[in-house]
C-alpha cells in the first residue's frame, strides 16, 4: 500500500507551530486532504532523588485551562541536541542538574497530525542548581514517589501524555 | 498566580483541528501570544481477546511519515459519547465488538498547545464482527500479548503517545 503526499500548502506560522494542508493521494487512487501540524520538537526528563522521588512541576496550562504535574519539558531550541535539551530543562524549570542521563523513550505526541516528537531521559544523579525559567514560565516544583504517580495517573489526577508515559515506561524499564 | 486570556484569533480553519492565537495576560502583568489548537477530542481501546492478546491497528501516518502500530482510535463525532465512540472505532478499525468497557485513562495529548483530550476504555470481552473502515482508512489489524507490547514500547518500536501510556497503564491497573 502506498500513500504519497502530493503538495504541502503553508496555512499559518504561529510562535512554535506551523500549520499546513497536505494533499496525500491514498492507496486506492483518491485524493485527501489532512491537517498538518509542524513542531521542532521537545525533551522531558524523569528526575529522581537520592530518596527515589520524582522532581515534577506544576504550571497553568492554556489549552486545557488548567494547572498540570508534569515531568519537567521543553521545546529544542533551534539545532540543539535532545538530550542537552533535557538537561537544560532540567536546570531551568527545577533548580537542579544533572551530568548524566538515560534514554528511556522517544514518542509522538498525536501521530494523526502533527510531527512533535518528545524524547524522554531519566536521571537518577541530581545534584542542586539553581532555577531559571522562561520570561512567561512560572512554575512550581514537588516530589512524589513512583507509587504516588502511579495512582494519580491511574486516578485521572495526571493526565498530560508525555507525563504518563514516562512515568510508566519508568517503573516498567527499572520492574517497580 | 493568575493567567488570563484576553483575547482569541482565529488564523486557520482545518479538517480536524482549528488553529488560533491566544493573547494572554501572565501572572506578573506582562502579555504573550500563544499558539492554540482546538480538536474535537477522541476515543480509544486497549482490546484483549480471549487468549490475553491485545488487538492492535497498523496504518500509514502522513505526520512522522512511518507506519505505525497503535491501539484502535479515532477522533469524536459530533456530540458522540465518548464510550460509544471508542465502542463504534474498535468495531469499524478491527472487526471486533464489545458491548463492555472499561474506563482506563483519559490524555491531553500534547497540552502545551492543543486541547485534544482522549479518552481511553479497555474491553476483555471481544465478539468477532466486521471490519468497516472510512473512506481514507486502510489499516492492517494485528495481535500482540501485553509482553511483546511494553518490550516494543521499550526498545522504541511503539512511539505513539496514546498507546504507549494505555499499554502501560492497563499492565499497572491489572498489576501484570
Amino acid at each position: 500500500m502506498d500513500y504519497q503526499r502530493i503538495n504541502r500548502r503553508l496555512e499559518h506560522k504561529g510562535r512554535i507551530v506551523d500549520v499546513y494542508t497536505d494533499t496525500m493521494k491514498l492507496p486506492d487512487g483518491r485524493e485527501a486532504e489532512w491537517d498538518y501540524i509542524d513542531h521542532k520538537g521537545a525533551s522531558a526528563i524523569v528526575p529522581v532523588n537520592s530518596e527515589g522521588k520524582i522532581i515534577m512541576v506544576r504550571q497553568y496550562r492554556n489549552a486545557p485551562e488548567r494547572y498540570t504535574l508534569e515531568i519537567p519539558a521543553g521545546g529544542l531550541n533551534r539545532g540543539e541536541d535532545r538530550e542537552l535539551a533535557a538537561m537544560r530543562e532540567l536546570e531551568e524549570e527545577t533548580g537542579y542538574r544533572t551530568e548524566k542521563v538515560e534514554h528511556l523513550l522517544d514518542l509522538y505526541t498525536t501521530v494523526a497530525f502533527c510531527n512533535e516528537l518528545i524524547s524522554i531521559y531519566y536521571t537518577e544523579d541530581l545534584k542542586p542548581s539553581k532555577q531559571h525559567l522562561d520570561e512567561d514560565e512560572f512554575v512550581e516544583v514537588e516530589a512524589y514517589t513512583l507509587e504516588e504517580l502511579v495512582a494519580m495517573i491511574l486516578n485521572g489526577t495526571i493526565q498530560d501524555a508525555k507525563t504518563i508515559s514516562a512515568i510508566l515506561a519508568y517503573k516498567a524499564k527499572k520492574n517497580l
